[in-house]
């Protein structure tokens, strides 16, 4: 067995009873499983047993358009997730929270008590919160722009980081003998006073055992970029081919410096959705067999939303119409889909054929050697430091890739066959943010009188 | 063994390493344990080995005035609860959370989520947070007074409910041969439009397993009793003597004609702190030794914030001065304080040892058999449905409560020997709210379209 230096990261993206929109109706998946904690806790530990970086959450703050055929997105991130901590005890746990939706204090909180709780397994996906029916659960007619959502974004990370930081790691004395519970000296207010966020602190809570939880972002348009390239420690991307995600891997890395940081420090992940066989064409009639489950209506409702333009009253067998770029929606993914339209002269129900095993995640279809020949193309030639798994269905689907595919990847080298971290920053190998003695200066009498 | 119908209902109120304020400096405590998820899951698992109906986790938003000498609240309670879920498979999981502070459609989401993870197991303690230093981590100067959070919480509240009746119990089909997964027609928006909150929904959850989580609630001014007797199903509360409890209880109950409600839709379960031994001196012993642990100053800061009256340039050893009735801070406890003072003549130093035990929940030193006859003296003369139990060291103090004093209450018939039900509410002996066909009328077009 090989061993070379840089590894592949690999992370599970849970989702329902699967990533293809037909998986409920599979012969072999409970359609109601994920409507229950077992369920999760049978993936959970199958990708512990695969020896994987983390688990992540997607989520939205609206019921789906689609809800007819489909539900998604039922579990709130950070509960869904604090349960699992106790299912599991090496596997990293990424909840995705909005940034547009929260409070700063709150959701520090609640991400450095799950850390706490999963002895440093905390990640946060962060959100901007693109739908309108997000906006009309949260007192707002409209959804902020684009624009306005990157900007609170980032008042909210600092905030947040601040919050994360107002324990010096060592304030907690737990001095039995003189009575001191922790060094006051060691914990300051933070006194932001921003556009978006007023907020005293410090947090309520001694600091991550991580520092901060992991951050992650998924957002490709020019200000989720940037937003990334200044915060994100590792990237949920989706490319339909290796040369899209080569040129988005190199346009991000590539924005690292100006934010002082190194291209080591930012990971990148595509997604993908495998179609396994002992043979390409059972992988094939795999693939054929969930596609054929698959609804028009279904897939049209789905498109209109990922393109924010209603699409039911076009001919299922016409080319896709003119989509306005707009500027309040999610802008990249939006791009992606309508550019695969284009290129492959796909009418709309084509679209939604090409679409339904991943919404425009790469599909790959094949042997796992095959897929592991794929993974390690990409992994090598500058389009991926890792890959978002995206089982077509679950438990199915994700049994199938840890019991098939990483065993080969370990074999060549480009796998783990232990944990030797314990968090989740050493599992992806990043570094534990560094509060110097400077930042955590001894604060004024605020602590030492009653609020 | 005799049995009654009535039972007592028993919860074990965690506080870090104990309720009393010195705990962490007892011998037999690891005062970091509080900071790490194994010292709650063990203390989860000893209550369910007790049959107690259920755990509760107090909060607060702002650090503590008093962080030098004590550590609390640190663990966000619905991820350290959820956790629990995973280590648990009976006991109920009462979560505090703020009406001021958050959002109707984020929290009823949460909390669903808590109910379906643990299978019908959520309850929340809805607390309108009267800290000032909340308040400053939240974007406001001020905190809002007491009849503002009052109005803001009843608006919350009527929302949440709203949200968790926003789908009929039997919405979900998951009908693989069809296709259809759920039946839009039982899954409502609820477009509430108050003063407070602009909230569309319906919830992106079916409703949760025990129709609504178990609502729970503990301030007792005369703004906080009305909102009990409205919505909450069960009560904590704080007295000193078996008389003042039995004065809330028949004002409580008698509020509950007005709002359609019989007196046994709400459990009133006031705080008991025991301190156990053999033998009365050995109880007495245990009692004094904690005390000889608790900090003056400590003491001192507290009382101050409890009173909402700065305390510290006053003698110790003189009497408690004056203190303004004022109308923002937590009035109901403020009340019972300066009348313990006035009727015992206590000075401010003979009050804060007083307090030490249990900040104002009744403390009772003596032998395990006394203490039952306490519990069964206020359960059967119309001071308490049952008890919210206040272990003034954890863990011991608990494990002692269950197997020393839980053992005797079965005996008498006043206890469950086994769980009978599976959910918080069947524990309590409280109803499932129903959601009437009417009230889930089919949606507009809104659901069938995209967002």
């Amino acid at each position: 067995m090989s061993k070379q230096t840089r590894q592949l990261h690999l992370n599970a993206f849970l989702h329902g009873t699967g990533h293809h929109e037909a998986a409920w109706r599979h012969p072999d998946v409970d359609p109601r499983a994920e409507l229950g904690l077992d369920h999760y806790v049978g993936i959970a530990r199958a990708a512990e047993r695969g020896k994987l970086d983390s688990l992540f959450l997607a989520d939205g703050l609206a019921i789906s358009h689609n809800i007819t055929y489909n539900v998604h997105h039922s579990f709130e991130p950070l509960t869904l997730l604090s349960a699992l901590a106790t299912a599991t005890s090496r596997i990293g746990l990424i909840a995705t929270a909005s940034t547009t939706y929260n409070q700063p204090y709150s959701l520090a909180r609640a991400l450095a008590s799950v850390d706490r709780i999963s002895g440093g397994r905390a990640g946060w996906n962060i959100v901007t919160s693109a739908g309108q029916g997000e906006a009309r659960n949260f007192n707002l007619a409209d959804r902020p722009d684009h624009a306005a959502r990157y900007e609170r974004a980032n008042e909210f990370l600092e905030t947040a980081k601040a919050l994360w930081d107002s324990w010096a790691d060592d304030a907690v004395v737990a001095d039995k003998a003189s009575g001191i519970y922790s060094d006051v000296g060691k914990i300051r207010s933070i006194d932001h006073h921003g556009k978006h966020f007023q907020v005293r602190g410090p947090l309520n809570l001694p600091r991550p055992i991580q520092g901060h939880p992991l951050l992650v972002q998924a957002g490709s348009s020019e200000a989720g970029k940037e937003f990334a390239a200044r915060h994100a420690e590792a990237v949920f991307t989706a490319h339909l081919s290796v040369d899209a995600a080569r040129e988005f891997y190199a346009d991000l890395k590539g924005r690292l410096g100006r934010y002082g940081r190194s291209a080591s420090e930012l990971l990148i992940l595509p997604g993908i959705s495998a179609y396994l066989g002992d043979t390409v064409e059972e992988a094939q009639e795999k693939y054929r067999a969930l596609n054929s489950l698959a609804n028009p209506e279904y897939g049209v409702r789905q498109l209109s939303a990922q393109l924010d333009f209603e699409l039911s009253g076009y001919p299922l067998d016409g080319p896709l119409p003119e989509i306005p770029e707009g500027t309040d929606g999610s802008q990249s993914r939006k791009k992606l889909i309508v550019d695969v339209a284009r290129e492959e002269s796909l009418t709309i129900r084509g679209l939604t054929e090409r679409l339904a095993g991943a919404r425009g995640h790469y599909t790959f279809i094949g042997t796992p050697a095959q897929v592991a020949d794929e993974i390690e193309l990409w992994f090598s030639t500058g389009a991926a430091d890792g890959f978002n798994i995206m089982p077509p269905t679950f438990p199915g689907g994700l049994d199938e890739f840890v019991d098939k595919v990483v065993p080969l990847l370990q074999e060549r080298g480009l796998f783990r066959t232990e944990y030797t971290g314990r968090t989740l920053r050493e599992h992806y190998g990043l570094a534990r943010p560094v509060v110097t003695e400077a930042e955590v200066q001894p604060d004024d009498l605020e602590l030492r009188r009653p609020a």
